[in-house]
């Protein structure tokens, strides 16, 4: 992925101790850079972790073949991996096929990578959105894999790997920050099965390309940008959850009435967390006693005779106990691909959500199966 | 469960933040009675959580009848209850029971006890041990239950059920103690789904009829009161594992050369609970790069560089990279009932251990169709 100008980049990186050798080395190339880069290198297959002294060579040499064929610093390449732990990559696998790839670059060339940098997903993730920022037309374009060993947690330093590009121009720290918190809002409120991956990786790249003033943090622009951002990065997770191994249902957890949204998402990530929630929704069992007790485990304080839950419309449970409520009908609304549940608290007026999948038999046999 | 006098009670309930009448009405009784016990009634089928004031009801109906018929006060009552959550419990169907109950006590009623505790178990769990103290035979007798929402964090405050029973003559201090840590040996160190129950239980009484000196805390008999504890227990603990639901086999996963017990534990537990090594194991597919990676989500520090994994005796990572192993004789060994993982962090001289089971589509059927 080459950006024709050299573009300020935001990257997020693993909140996991063992780090891939492409993570390292793209973190350091950032801090060198001061987060320009105009390079990705994407490589699916071998994650390039647990790889030692070798592995960080096989990083570095790729870059550096990437960065002599395009004529850029090194520092300003960046490199990403996914596939399996533990086997050393032979980098000329890669470093053989760049003069190709570099001379084969094309701007139609989006739907082929998003293709290329898949492992267990079945199909490729793109989104983009465009905005008006000071008459001109900018866009937003992105693209994410991962199927299993998600649940990012992304810090601002899976194999979850998200790369946005944009043409807006875009004032650095906003840029940061924008793609830090839009971040939380999506990748970091999904979970196929709650395994962080070493290789996680998102990198988002603003190259400026569409002109005009500099979008900066409190402005209309800068409100418009970062909403688009939010809109593409969850259309992005929200297709990695529903493409997640074995999943044939996406559910999103909405906690509402929260004190605050820290309570919110804790108590949402706890729910959406549950083998046995995951479970119970693959097998269309409105059990929300379930719910309730994930919820308990969420290690943050609430007041259970005070919560009400949902599914979609339908309330399964009040104030802690029972509702009444059609099981039959609560049954359907299980069935369907697409799930809602929602958790009042009866505390405040803070909300968050996270979005799951079902757990399923085909999720043990590909990971029993899969060498990841 | 009666005991003949009055006991020395220690009492663990669960971490959850919801949790279960019978839960509330035991910690309270324990209190109010300063710990002292002598019957336990324990219902299967009904968790009696998630019920209102009406479960509360229930609960206080059972124990009130309980402490009439056995003609002892009421705070010397303790309950605990597993099965679906959300539903009214009818204390009646208890109650009613009670006189029979009671009429056909019995000494050698424990198997009896053992089963009806049962809910998705298979078998029940029995285990204990005799020590000498002071010239007289002491025992220690245990009862617990559990096979799913296994992920048991006891607080000195699972649906993990454990009775404890022993004629020792112990010191009132070193009884809590003595459980408390025990417990976070053995209990607290298995994991089936990750799920915290809201019904998580713990009682050891001691009611003194062996008769001879008090055993206090830093005394020989003292060791060896906490040592058979910890057999009994533990023991307890690897058949609530061996059982898990959907189980086929049971691993030890052993952190060694750590620099503190805790951040042994910590990478332990990370390991035993992520869903990707338990289906590795699952398909006794040697992947020590999804350990590895489960060690980095623990959320402590440690040098990956330094990390050597073994399967039972083979070394199948060494300095956080791939040894040389034969493949075909790893998953071998991963496909024996027992398998003992172990992690060596070179860095110090501390140890912990956590028992897990395999996550398999037997998991997924169960509770996909099972209503907790």
């Amino acid at each position: 992925m080459y950006s024709v100008a050299p573009a300020q980049v935001a990257g997020l990186f693993t909140a996991n101790r063992v780090k891939a050798a492409p993570v390292v080395v793209s973190e350091r190339h950032l801090r060198r850079s001061s987060n320009i880069a105009q390079a990705i290198i994407v490589n699916a297959g071998n994650a390039n972790c647990a790889t030692g002294a070798q592995g960080m060579q096989a990083a570095r040499a790729c870059a550096a073949r990437a960065a002599a064929l395009l004529k850029i610093p090194v520092r300003q390449v960046l490199l990403a991996s996914t596939g399996v732990i533990g086997v050393p990559l032979d980098a000329t696998r890669i470093t053989n096929l760049l003069p190709a790839l570099v001379r084969r670059m094309h701007p139609e060339g989006v739907p082929r990578v998003a293709r290329a940098i898949l492992t267990t997903d079945t199909r490729p993730k793109v989104a983009s959105r465009t905005l008006q920022v000071s008459g001109r037309k900018a866009t937003i374009l992105g693209m994410a894999k991962g199927a299993g060993m998600i649940y990012p947690r992304l810090i601002p330093s899976a194999t979850m790997l998200g790369f946005l590009f944009t043409d807006a121009v875009v004032e650095p720290r906003f840029l940061q920050r924008a793609a830090a918190r839009a971040c939380d809002l999506s990748f970091n409120r999904i979970s196929v099965d709650g395994d962080t991956s070493t290789n996680d990786t998102l990198f988002l790249m603003a190259n400026g390309m569409a002109g005009g003033w500099v979008i900066g943090e409190k402005s209309t622009a800068g409100k418009a940008f970062f909403d688009a951002l939010v809109a593409v990065m969850q259309e992005l997770a929200l297709a990695l959850v529903r493409d997640g191994e074995g999943a044939n249902k996406v559910a999103e957890i909405r906690v509402e009435q929260a004190r605050s949204e820290k309570q919110a998402e804790a108590i949402a990530r706890a729910i959406a967390l549950s083998p046995l929630v995951k479970t119970a929704i693959a097998g269309a069992d409105p059990n929300w006693g379930r719910i309730l007790s994930a919820a308990g485990n969420a290690g943050v304080s609430f007041e259970p005779n005070r919560v009400d839950i949902y599914i979609h419309r339908m309330r399964v449970c009040r104030q802690g106990g029972a509702a009444e409520f059609d099981e039959t009908a609560a049954s359907k609304l299980l069935q369907a691909k697409d799930i809602l549940i929602r958790v009042m608290l009866g505390q405040g007026t803070a909300q968050a959500r996270f979005w799951t999948c079902d757990f399923t038999n085909e999720y043990i046999r590909i990971n029993a199966s899969y060498r990841t």
